[in-house]
């Protein structure tokens, strides 16, 4: 896949920070290169997991060298008690991302959903059974942490790669829920 | 000052990141090392605002090799507008004190004002004027911003230094505020 756009996602976490890489062609159709959740020890001191997070991500980096990093965007809204580690651990992601020359850029758990499932509500189970599908895996990605790391990777090629200038016409080849996604974009765009 | 603990304390932020060291003696008296601000352009994708933000963070570590960092806890609570960025800018602070090989801390900001002023609800002008008195400035700390870096600095100091673990007949060289805040340290610890 010579002309592919590789993308790591990551779905920030202090405990557990999911980990997923694809290759996705100019048809939109991708490929599984790596998934792996970087796990950080509960007991350690703060500054040690983000850390331990840092060098997990760095070494993902170094082995599959992806064009571009697509990081899960947290809100200040969600679960209270975890939502300050989740939001360190993704400046953490960020930064990495910076410091090893790549862009990066931050999707809402609802853009992934819709873009992988054509449903930003999606449950879970629907958003892993369809990166299983796009990916061609025998069965839910494993870990199920990790699915949505690669979701969102997924998400983002589709969202930035050429497929999304495309015009009514290019929508052709898209699968039902990239349809549906394009045509809410287009909706969205005439509002 | 050879016996003294060098503190960087850091107001973590996006925009501005409040930077502040300080010598701190055994007998608790201190002084002024750096203070200033490391500021990151709003226009800036988001990788690249943090990367400023840690290579500034790093400068002042090179510079002033402080032996602990001590980082403003940030709540959800708080601005909604900027706390996730804040956030973000907190972890980075943390992350780049571990991989300097330095222990960091955390202290919220009524702890800070408690410290400092002896009332957990002071006011910017009364903490500011107080790390001007403990300091010996002849005026309020410049930038303003970067008073609540030193007053988290000497926060943590006067809070782990040896002066923690004095019983009632070592609090006589403390200052009224610094008796206070024992004072109700002793309380808490009694409930």
């Amino acid at each position: 896949m010579a002309s592919a756009l590789r993308v790591l996602g990551i779905d920030p976490g202090l405990t557990r920070c999911g980990v997923g890489v694809v290759d996705v062609a100019r048809d939109r159709s991708a490929s599984l290169v790596h998934v792996g959740v970087v796990r950080s020890a509960t007991d350690l001191p703060i500054e040690q997991r983000l850390a331990t997070i840092a060098a997990g991500i760095r070494a993902v980096l170094r082995s599959h060298n992806p064009d571009v990093v697509a990081v899960e965007r947290v809100f200040a809204q969600q679960n209270r008690n975890t939502v300050m580690g989740t939001a360190q651990a993704s400046g953490i992601a960020l930064l990495v991302a910076a410091e090893y020359g790549l862009p990066a850029a931050t999707h809402t758990p609802s853009e992934v959903k819709a873009a992988i499932t054509g449903y930003g509500a999606a449950d879970k189970l629907q958003v892993q059974t369809m990166v299983a599908r796009v990916l061609r895996l025998d069965a839910l990605p494993q870990p199920a942490d990790a699915a949505d790391a690669l979701a969102l990777a997924l998400c983002h090629a589709w969202r930035q790669g050429p497929g999304n200038a495309a015009g009514p016409d290019a929508t052709a080849s898209l699968t039902p829920a990239q349809r549906a996604w394009a045509d809410a974009e287009r909706a969205a765009a005439r509002r």
